[in-house]
């Protein structure tokens, strides 16, 4: 399992962490198979989206919370059940295909790490799946 | 990785993928472990529902549009941000398991590809990890 | 693949697993790769999340109930329809990485089964995915 560590800026961010993962699968020489990248944190996440216009994550952020926002029907003590309900709703984890040691993205897609309680200093775990 | 095409009809689609996999599965004579079905798109989704009746379908694309409506508070200027936060939602991938050849399905179990932006020719993508 | 069962009690009710799944690990001396948990109902899902204070999940039903409602825009007989669509927005499984025969969770994370239509007798199917 490798870890990947991800700074977060802002209480609510998606960074792009798909060229780290690259590097990485690179770095090991893995080739055919599938990557799970994994977080494990109770109010982060991780997704696939685009990344070419930075406004898709600026209206992802905004619209989910619009959807859970942050003050309402809660009785959590820590005050962050919106980043728990959140995290739930966009999934702890992506398994990504891997070809030729290439992830296998489509043109337009980008791994995230979906901070919902920032910033904070945050983890991934990659766990390395070999296909046949 | 194989491909399976999908040519979608509407607007807002769910279109049941299960057989077309099931089949890839049986020409390639996999048999213990587990398929990854993976969406190259940022704009659709796969999941797993209900197949018997097409009104849980229905009910599912009119109550996403409900949460997520077409119009609001939308930056992306290709007008389709209720398409790719639905995607995120939804989540590009699931990963079913196979025993001995077919693919391991609940009793009322079928794997859609969600369409939020189409109609279009689409794409999935899948990859076989063998289990023990 | 193994099956574990999963008596809810509740109509609505996030059950965690955790313990269950982990001696299931132990017991078939299963080291280093990933466990796939499936769930083969459509008005249940898998999710991962704090485990430490019993308000998250609280906190999470009452706000999903808020955003997808019992009554409401449905058509589908059966009167679950918001059930089917929490299902696909929770997502039918989780793949939780395994480290020396431990699953490799963060600090306040635990595995949940969650039941949207019960309370009933449910089923979650394990698939082992051996890493390198």
């Amino acid at each position: 399992m490798e870890t990947l560590r991800v700074r977060t800026t802002a209480h609510e961010e998606m960074a792009d962490v798909t060229a780290e993962i690259q590097g990485i699968i690179r770095a090991r020489a893995w080739k055919n198979g599938a990557m799970l990248v994994f977080c494990p944190h109770t109010t982060g996440a991780v997704t696939i989206n685009e990344g070419a216009d930075p406004d898709v994550v600026r209206d992802m952020l905004v619209n989910l919370r619009g959807l859970i926002p942050r003050t309402g029907d809660y009785r959590h003590a820590e005050g962050n059940s919106d980043a728990h309900i959140k995290c739930s709703l966009v999934g702890p984890s992506v398994l990504v295909p891997v070809e030729a040691g290439r992830l296998a993205l489509g043109t337009w897609q980008k791994i995230y790490f979906c901070e919902f309680d920032g910033p904070r200093e945050r983890s991934l775990w990659l766990t390395w799946l070999p296909g046949e």
